[in-house]
């Protein structure tokens, strides 16, 4: 009994154990607004919520993931959502919270892997809002955008820190410095993008690895698997990680999913997990910060 | 005149100044126990104690590097070196720890480098166990597996700290969120292999490497090199990095090390440097922390 | 009305908002001296003060770019520069600081976007100080070294942080203790170049990146994304990169820069952005440490 959501800025539907996030506004090329934050921290909060969500796509429509911040709404005064943001985020020693960030780090602290479904722009925020998820699928005529300094802006949504690891720090610095376009091939060869398919065949890319996710996987050990590898990259070192990895694995011995998880391996089906998240899940990875008081 | 072992679960020989650390389980894949953790701590200390071995090459047997934990023995209860184990690991805030972890660290804090050779399956800890190592030859119909979340597990020996460095983080996630195999193609283009060869040039690519070190450099610069360069990935800043390169800079400057190292050099010929490891090996870099009471 | 500068190891010289740092010893194939040490953070200081200097590209001189430390000079005790270096470096906890740190580390701290233009040798620090430049061009037939351990010493510079960060930890491991030589091919594949392309286009191809950055961005968001990008490496979590970009962006949308970033996308055209650094760079970014005191 998963529920559907119509939020202003996008569209939130599970079918088949998977979360489909998808920006509703492709008149205007899915350009980002602070109501568009608010939407996504909602919907990834309903999936956060919901045992019957194993993973989540995110993606665009009309040809577009999102093609960046929306200028016009921004010069002309008309953006939607400023005061509820403004409210939602807190401020930071003063300043407002980058709306983007807010947003990503919400995709960051996801319990749920997050699957992009990138086609034509990915420009700006639409690109920077791409790296805290776990996979990129990225259509061949898809055109990632490290746009800002072009703008007079800087990069966001915590991407200063994303960047020059999901990508090598050289090609991070040479996109952003120029600000220039990156296609298909330069991602997948940076490792920006996971998969390089034809444009029609985005979706199908990513709902199919996140069926794979969700028809074999323990959502459990998915959820901390998740968790733990992004966590991995923040902490000091590997002593660190192996603390955690057993405290996850202590909770694992001794869990019924363990049972199912042997068992099937032995009998070579596929296996039947009995523990949901967020209902089950064990509370042996420390949760990144999401407010300012938090900190 | 350094020892052979004959452990457990694993054999280790010396020749021409490289150890050759060898599971020795083919009729299980060599399906890794705790006793086998405990015999690879034993073969590296074994290593790290005698100035005679420059390198380090750790192999499987039977045409399988490691094909993961050994679940029959877990399911049965003829699991060997439990207790030894808890005796000799430790526990950290009261659950035991990971046993794949406590043989990763000692790889990590390793004096000596280690050369992976992975032929046929390097499965659940079979992958995990090769990460700390510095250089990983690959067979071409090998295949990898971090098949944790499929068996209700999680990514282990520290891996959700070194599987994001190794490796770009998307695939990292990727791997191990699907716990799909990854064959040989992918290990090369994502970093995780050095180098894919001919299956059974597996060995052989591996001690050509093992040799080019031990023939030609000085193994207190090379033992220096492999702490520092892992340290790096720990360390706040380049600036740490700076001030541990000039400890050991004004070692180096300063040992009989570098007089052969540049008379040789313009002499061009090959060097024979006199200092050994560890009986010669200055105290320039933090040894990283292998007990839980090092911490 | 940008300054040239004629050192006693590189030259300095400035046109089309590009300065020019380019080696001047290639009757020595550029090897390094304490004096270029200081030459360079001379030339780095000179780019940070001039609102005129927007990229610096650091090349070298008759075909080879810097073919490492000058050991003709080491043994015969000819050594430039050595009392000053001295003086102006300091030591920490009582050795002397690594000269090629001291260069590095002023690279890494550089206001403007630094380029490296890669011919012939590039080896040893002639290798590790492009590792804090933020792109590097190299030439078909160039190749890089990092050879230390086949002369008694370690990597600097450094290296120990930025290698393993710049490329796979597999591959710097794999080159530093080998210490063998990495061709062009292998520099484009690990990520160590960005760009290869034939020995006589190296310096067209890095103007053409520099001119690139300086015709369409503006100088202050370059500068503090420059610097946002490599302390994203330094900090602890996406949660102080989100800090330090909600405080760049509140600056930024508050800037005149910004009006012309946003009124010439709308009418396609190229910005002129007015404000230029360091005179109106913002402090929102902490500035790495310099001198053993500031740490």
């Amino acid at each position: 009994m998963s529920e559907s959501l119509r939020l202003a800025n996008l569209d939130y539907d599970v079918a088949d154990h998977v979360a489909t996030v998808r920006f509703n506004r492709p008149e205007k090329r899915n350009t980002f607004t602070k109501q568009m934050a608010l939407d996504i921290v909602q919907a990834i909060a309903a999936a956060d919520a919901d045992d019957d969500v194993r993973v989540v796509v995110v993606a665009g429509s009309g040809g577009h993931f999102c093609a960046g911040a929306d200028l016009e709404a921004a010069m002309s005064g008309e953006l939607g959502g400023t005061d509820e943001f403004a409210e939602a985020a807190g401020d930071i020693t003063g300043v407002e919270r980058d709306s983007g960030g807010y947003a990503a780090l919400a995709i960051a602290a996801s319990l749920k892997p997050v699957i992009a479904a990138v086609s034509g722009s990915a420009v700006g925020i639409g690109a920077t809002l791409t790296l805290p998820m776990d996979v990129r699928v990225v259509g061949e005529s898809a055109r990632y955008g490290f746009v800002f300094n072009r703008r007079a802006l800087v990069p966001e949504a915590a991407s200063t820190w994303f960047l020059p690891r999901v990508v090598a720090p050289g090609k991070a610095l040479e996109w952003v410095l120029t600000g220039r376009l990156v296609g298909s091939a330069e991602a997948l060869a940076s490792g920006l993008a996971n998969h390089v398919v034809a444009d029609d065949e985005v979706e199908t890319k990513a709902f199919e690895i996140a069926r794979e996710i969700a028809e074999n996987t323990s959502p459990v050990s998915v959820s901390l698997s998740r968790q733990m590898l992004w966590r991995g990259l923040e902490v000091d070192s590997p002593w660190h990680a192996h603390a955690a990895e057993s405290r996850a694995l202590a909770e694992r011995f001794q869990s019924t999913d363990l049972v199912e998880g042997i068992t099937s391996f032995f009998e070579k089906r596929t296996p039947s997990f009995p523990m949901g998240v967020p209902s089950q899940l064990p509370d042996t990875v420390e949760r990144p910060a999401q407010r300012p008081s938090d900190v």
